[in-house]
């Protein structure tokens, strides 16, 4: 087995440095090179000034085996990447772009570093990459030996306290090696593992897995590639049931975060967003008094929606969340950031109320809103919830 | 004046290098910087194995004037920032995080350059960074050149036919310097003006956006750091307009985008996600016949949900959208992403089908759709459509 190469993923462009876009390419190129075991050692991304291009490849061809790049090929005055790799006097070869017209070049220094130069636009930069990359790259590298990644994502638990319950994996030398991150939709952990001469990556890997799965199954919602709205679909799928939400403060998040999800139009059928008090009362049979009584920001308002949507929808659960998103509209009682929710089934009613983090605004306290909305799915179609109290 | 510094910013993490965590850091850093008049020169992504950042850091510091990194500063086994700093033997002062445990932390190099590392969750980064950083910043570098950006977006015409209406402007040499980028949302133009001995940045930049906006006002929606649900938003507030929705393959991401926006609470009061047929009947009073006959991806059913909505809505303008995001449901008559649009008014109703780009599948349809309705209410207010034979 010959040694993985050394990696380098370099993005072209000011729109970039300058922060009016986000590279996701980087990271759709880390992520598939990952998989065909040449994890990328480093980043970089370089302004499409004249001669950036030239001056950082003579540097990097000595420090890499392989550059990848993206951006700076195309048909306006600002896309320089042809004309600098020309004046590099290397054979050049094109690699097709099947979803646009700039396409890639391929060239190799005299040192053996390849150097691959794909389009910006992240459709023509991953179509080029999966069909005129990939054949290359095994071309190039043969049999490499065979890592192996997987993600395992856990909510209800803080980082601190899941990676406590591990400490005697997280070893910076251990086989597969761990990582762990925070986000909103809750913990992740990272595992990549390498073969060594008496066992397969994958071996390591599934040990190592299971290990985790049995000390934090209780907070594991998924595996691998995959979000909490994919997975609360999946679940539906598999138990035939349907579902319906009723957002006010989240404006219909959850229920685009399941239509977002191929198979969801078999379990949502129906939705709605009910911004007003009139809006509540009209669409979802909300009482008036109700609204009155505990104003729209409470939890017997989201008892209500959620069985009015029940009801409307015909759905087995439906979720209604109302809250205070902010920036204006908080009060002493309720701050910005204070939502409420509800699930309702045939069973009964679930409802809470959260106080979310109010630090980074209205959007924040929207995301973690779907998020708890959709845990809410995923617990009640695990049996995790008493519904109760009609 | 002094030069302004050259600036790197530095992302660590594995879960970057791996593609599992997409760098908005970066982004964020690289905006507010061009802000303070210190343009991003060159951005880097490192692993947070042991020894990394030092290896980098020696390189670097002999590169660039200012260095700031995101990651690695926190609780857990693989956050290596601090010992790997500690071992520099510089002296180290703390920048406080106000938004979490983990505070940042600034050297100096022997020969000046300025390494500064903040935290990697996003909400601490950028709270660390506007907080601590920003007067660090103007102590150390005081009074720089004051440079200008702008950004104005364009929509209805091609990249390459806006650059050719103005392509006299892109000169390599020209002030200011001018980018131009194509996305899901239209075309982008960026301008960055430096100062001369002669005026200042802001002359530069805003004779050349008034030639601009005179050539390609017809497409111009709107300027700066806006979005066009966020322009959407604006015009129907300073207009005294309210607006519905009523989504099929769209799935609440056109109510969702708008919900987003501070303030859409006085513009959008109600919208549904009418996923079914039945729901399209119930909730919206779409005509069985009329689906029986056109079919429910068709202008006639788009028609006759944006009248629904119309008037359960009583808002001023209705859209709907109806359509085959995929990956399944398409016919040889209506394939894959075809999608059909209504936006009705007290005055009529105007509709439209679109068959949007499929390749990127169904999230790629649905935002292509989102941005299609976002451009009917635009219009609208515009007074650019004609809305007739409800």
């Amino acid at each position: 087995m010959v040694d993985a190469p050394r990696v380098c993923i370099l993005s072209i462009g000011d729109e970039i440095l300058n922060g009016r876009i986000i590279d996701t390419n980087a990271a759709f190129l880390g992520a598939e090179l990952l998989k065909l075991s040449m994890p990328v050692s480093h980043q970089r991304c370089t302004s499409d000034s004249p001669q950036q291009l030239t001056a950082q490849l003579s540097q990097m061809a000595s420090q890499f085996d392989l550059i990848i790049s993206s951006g700076g090929l195309g048909p306006t005055a600002d896309d320089r990447v042809y004309s600098e790799v020309e004046s590099l006097q290397l054979e050049m070869t094109s690699i097709d772009n099947p979803a646009g017209s700039a396409d890639g070049i391929m060239v190799e220094f005299a040192n053996g570093c390849h150097y691959l130069a794909l389009p910006g636009p992240p459709i023509e930069c991953q179509q080029t990459f999966m069909q005129g990359v990939v054949p290359l790259l095994s071309d190039m590298f043969g049999d490499l030996p065979q890592m192996a990644y997987h993600t395992m994502h856990f909510i209800g638990a803080k980082e601190a306290n899941i990676e406590s319950a591990i400490s005697e994996l997280f070893a910076a030398n251990a086989n597969p090696q761990l990582g762990i991150t925070a986000s909103e939709q809750g913990v992740t952990i990272s595992l990549l593992a390498r073969p060594d001469t008496a066992h397969s990556a994958d071996y390591y890997l599934q040990h190592c897995r299971d290990i985790i799965a049995d000390k934090l199954g209780q907070w594991l919602w998924g595996e691998g590639d995959v979000s909490l709205a994919a997975r609360v679909v999946e679940l539906a799928v598999e138990n035939n049931i349907t579902m319906a939400c009723a957002e006010s403060c989240t404006g219909g998040q959850v229920a685009s975060s399941l239509i977002d999800i191929p198979g969801a139009s078999a379990v949502l059928n129906c939705s709605w967003v009910t911004y007003s008090d009139d809006a509540k009362q009209r669409q979802l049979g909300v009482d008036a008094a109700l609204l009155q009584q505990h104003g729209a920001v409470s939890e017997e308002v989201a008892r209500a929606m959620a069985i009015g949507a029940l009801q409307k929808s015909q759905a087995d659960y439906a979720v209604a969340i109302t809250g205070i998103a902010g920036p204006s509209g908080g009060s002493v009682e309720k701050p910005v950031g204070t939502v409420c929710f509800a699930i309702a089934s045939a069973d009964g009613v679930h409802s809470m109320t959260r106080q979310q983090y109010t630090l980074g605004g209205r959007l924040r306290i929207q995301r973690q809103s779907v998020r708890d909305a959709l845990h809410l799915f995923f617990l009640a179609m695990n049996d995790c919830l008493v519904l109760r109290d009609r």
